[in-house]
């Protein structure tokens, strides 16, 4: 495939149509210059660098990837300027807080830049991504003298940053860390352990790494209770904030990976480095949890990205293959076959793809607009609402989207046939770069559990009431509308379903806690289809309501993507609702030996 | 991991407790000599050979793949050495025709052989498999003295056979291809033309290649009734049956690939080849036909080996990885956390993998144990009974197990979490090798669409009704046992449900022919589902009957994974029924121009 086009117009749809973003923008102080136009002008620069800029290196990043040696990692060709297109843009900073020389642009926008980003080049997105990642972590938790160091550099791109958590030992359990930081007489701190999967640990395209990095003091409390989080630049940073002495820092190897071969992940030592202490001793895994809700949609969006740029290139495989005739007889009679289109079962697997691809943007864009109230709103209870929405629905957005993002990859590179499965034509590193969105910043059935244990258990449904009452206003709203009736009934059953499913598990899991994680997968399955069903409702209202003054075919195409959705899709409710209903006796009975290999 | 152990009690469970294999094979005389401990060797020996010699080559084999280099193929270290092993054993002509120098042993054995190879090796598994089926092909086509002249060797692996069908604008749709055969005034033809995706088309491991074309003759009617067959040697071969001359055949390029890197993917271009008609002429596709149910269960056995190997991988990770601690409290408190199968969502990947894995092996005994039965039972009803089972069962057996194989590989690479996505571990090159077993040999779609076509709709359901008596018939055998109730009830409500799903969609496709499609990939994993509950339950049976005197375990955990399937698998049949019955209107309303990208 030679092309990726962003989805300019259904993200505008996203944004104005169907969430009315100006109105939100307008009616809270830190949006009020987010305007329609600039948001525009934004997508479409943004289309513009994604396209030119990062997609033409996707295909020849993952042939050449990083390259390790003695120390230093070497990015793919064009890595570097791409890079410098990106920061002298401004891009690094879109989201960042404007104090510091951050755009400050709402999440409910950048969302769609990131999904650009994501499409035209995963491997490469994860540098800024990680970026981002530190940034906010920075600016939440830093002093102000350390945030208007870092802060700028940052945001300009000069400096990038990385987040360490994992150690050999320690992935998901990060109260295994052995990393330690010993305080030193100046009051910087000598850090000392090793790091793996670090990405971006090491790299060419920015002239410092500010490595943010999970530690634990000498005195500290055993498990996650006693993690600190520190700052360890590869260079220090002189009194001038000029570039001083490489820290003792470095980087041990690179991994070699199925995929996002252009992105480094390193193994990286810290040998009794210098750092500074960020936020309070023994806080730092608290710290990081506030950024975890932005870095996992941002992950999530990854999915969205690579099953968009999946579907545009099957499409544009599609639109040359003939093979065979229609059943109904030959639609292209002058030709030796008709276009693979023409085979309802190409055509129900390139539905299958939008049908997630466009809820996925849809639900990426609501869980921003989310964020954006909790962060920016001025009523409480509204920003109370609202940060419970996000807490509630960002473990869906990490999960479902890059699980669902890895099915449109694997169904798109099915549509191909034989040339899916080369490289030469994209299609399969597609469904490398999105397996790992799957896996890392937490592996979708961590999602799941913390969705189902801390989100819907621990409250016992109360954010899945705030959620359900959203989506009943909207029903409400619809429900005098004809066309809308196959939505209103649909989306009140498996609203009524996912809420009596919640109820049994938290039932069944008040006795034994075993409940949540058997269930854990499933519910949030089950969830993110009546999460999607909502979102392709509220796309199917818009639509409806549009449809007969309009000529582009946009609005009726929605309308078929709806229906399905409805009636193709949203089925696989009934499958979740048996299997989380089945418990967790049937998982726990094998003895743990039995699972072994001979 | 480190290494690959043949499930060698789980084979001889299917082989001799559920499918009673020794009876059959006394009562067939072509069988007669395949005792119990015969069949015991062949599985121990092919343990050994494919553990010990083709497993440690599978990492190495796809980390450097196949060199091209000016028309010579190199294939990776090791693989030259595997292959004489191979072919000194015998085993490259393990289930070929006595008369000429095979082994003649039946297909329900040699189905569990061909799991190891393509479990310890797929690339490396695809040079003899192809040879399988270019030897079938020329012993149920080719005349007496070309048998005589080219299965010897074959069978020996001195000669090795490949299938040359995909051109460049003709993959699925073979009525398109291009390539001719004049006929030459010494009853030979010149064969010109461009094959791609020939799998071993060239390489180093034997010292004559034997290429099995389809071209069309000069006066060939249009589309698939004028394909003829030839067979093209690399080298010529003299009267002495010494290799002569090398053929006008050559290696143009190979692909590169998502995964299977250690098998040779080329392009062969025939350039006025010297080549032997095979059969009649224009009789090429219906020859091909005959063999098609041989490979294509061959190639589902692709999917069941990568998922047992990747199961088998990931436990091996499981077994020696603590992470966290059971939600019930340590269970290993002496360790700073638990082994990660405590985790209810862990064991229940786990699970998913093996209620496939071990279902997927009794289902391609059975269908196997149908070609023996229709090639050498006797009497002619049951011989045409069970030939229609195969035809019936191939395209499940090909797409199911496939698709489940690759769902086992990508669950077995999360169990791993960040280590899954690193090469050295070996779990992310399963889901690479299992994924082209999705595409080719007729992809899965077109799998589906032969099996709702071709084996459903054409005769109104007539071959399901075999498939539904023999259910019903385990089902009476067994309706007085308290422990299967479970089983009567839930496989009886399951064949119901299979059955008036198909009543329903032979209805619908009778007035619109684009309903096959529709239905069709839907119905092939209802289908899918249906038969493999048919498996448990049986395999059930013997388990249930055998706990209780035990004391291995063996049957017990049969028990439970068999529960799992019923309980946490089986409920997606509700799911397909729903989108099955949604018909064909919804995917064929939308306009071609609207699926693709602006």
């Amino acid at each position: 495939m030679a092309k990726y086009k962003a989805p300019l117009r259904d993200m505008q749809f996203v944004l104005n149509e169907v969430f009315e973003a100006d109105k939100l923008w307008a009616s809270m102080e830190a949006t009020q210059e987010v305007t329609p136009d600039l948001a525009d002008a934004i997508l479409e620069e943004g289309a513009k660098l994604t396209e030119n800029e990062l997609f033409p290196l996707n295909l020849s990043g993952d042939e050449e990837g990083c390259r390790f040696d003695q120390g230093q990692v070497f990015t793919p060709k064009g890595f570097k300027e791409a890079y410098q297109a990106l920061s002298e843009g401004g891009w690094m900073g879109l989201g960042g807080n404007p104090e510091y020389g951050g755009q400050g642009m709402p999440k409910m926008l950048t969302v769609l830049f990131e999904e650009m980003l994501y499409a035209s080049n995963a491997s490469f997105t994860l540098y800024p991504a990680l970026n981002n990642g530190a940034t906010l972590l920075l600016d939440s938790h830093a002093s102000e003298e350390i945030k208007e160091k870092f802060l700028p550099p940052m945001y300009e791109g000069r400096w990038i940053g990385t987040m360490c958590l994992t150690e050999p030992h320690a992935g998901t359990d990060l109260g295994l860390i052995r990393t330690k930081a010993e305080p030193k007489d100046d009051g910087t701190y000598s850090i000392t352990g090793n790091k793996i999967w670090i990405t971006g640990g090491e790299h060419d395209l920015a002239e410092n790494i500010i490595h943010l990095v999970l530690a634990k003091l000498p005195d500290a409390p055993k498990g996650t209770r006693g993690i600190s989080l520190f700052l360890v630049p590869k260079f220090k940073i002189n009194a001038d904030e000029s570039l001083g002495d490489h820290n003792l820092v470095n980087c041990g190897n690179i991994e070699h990976k199925m995929g996002i071969k252009g992105s480094a992940t390193c193994v990286i030592n810290f040998d009794g480095s210098e750092g500074i202490m960020i936020g309070e001793p023994h806080k730092g895994l608290a710290a990081m949890f506030t950024m975890m809700n932005y870095e996992r949609l941002s992950i999530g969006i990854q999915g969205l990205g690579l099953g968009e740029v999946a579907y545009q290139s099957a499409m544009d495989f599609a639109k040359e293959r003939i093979q065979s005739r229609a059943p109904t007889g030959p639609k292209n009679p002058d030709k030796a076959a008709d276009p693979i289109l023409v085979h309802p079962d190409v055509r129900r697997m390139a539905l299958n793809v939008r049908a997630f691809n466009e809820a996925s943007r849809a639900f990426a864009s609501y869980v921003g607009m989310q964020l954006d109230i909790s962060k920016y709103h001025t009523d409480d209870t509204t920003r109370k609402h609202a940060a419970n929405l996000v807490a509630l629905l960002t473990p869906i957005a990490k999960a479902f989207i890059t699980d669902r993002g890895f099915d449109a990859t694997v169904e798109a590179q099915q549509i191909y046939g034989g040339s899916g499965y080369c490289s030469e034509w994209g299609a399969e590193q597609y469904v490398r770069d999105a397996r790992i969105a799957q896996i890392y910043e937490g592996t979708n059935g961590i999602q799941a559990m913390d969705l189902m244990g801390r989100k819907v258990f621990a409250n016992k449904g109360e954010f899945l009431a705030i959620f359900a009452k959203d989506v009943r206003e909207f029903l409400q709203e619809v429900s005098g509308q004809e066309a809308m009736q196959p939505w209103v009934t649909a989306l009140e059953t498996e609203l009524k379903r996912l809420e009596s499913v919640t109820e049994a598990v938290i039932k069944a899991a008040s006795e034994n806690p075993e409940e949540i994680g058997a269930a854990a997968v499933d519910y949030l399955n089950l969830f993110g289809l009546v999460a999607y069903a909502y979102m392709w409702a509220r796309m199917a209202k818009v639509a409806q309501d549009e449809v007969d003054a309009d000529s582009s075919g946009f609005y009726a195409a929605k309308i078929q993507v709806s229906n399905h959705y409805l009636k193709r899709v949203l089925p696989r409710t009934l499958a979740l609702e048996q299997q989380i209903l089945a418990g967790a006796e049937v998982l726990m009975t094998l003895e743990e030996e039995a699972f072994y290999a001979e």
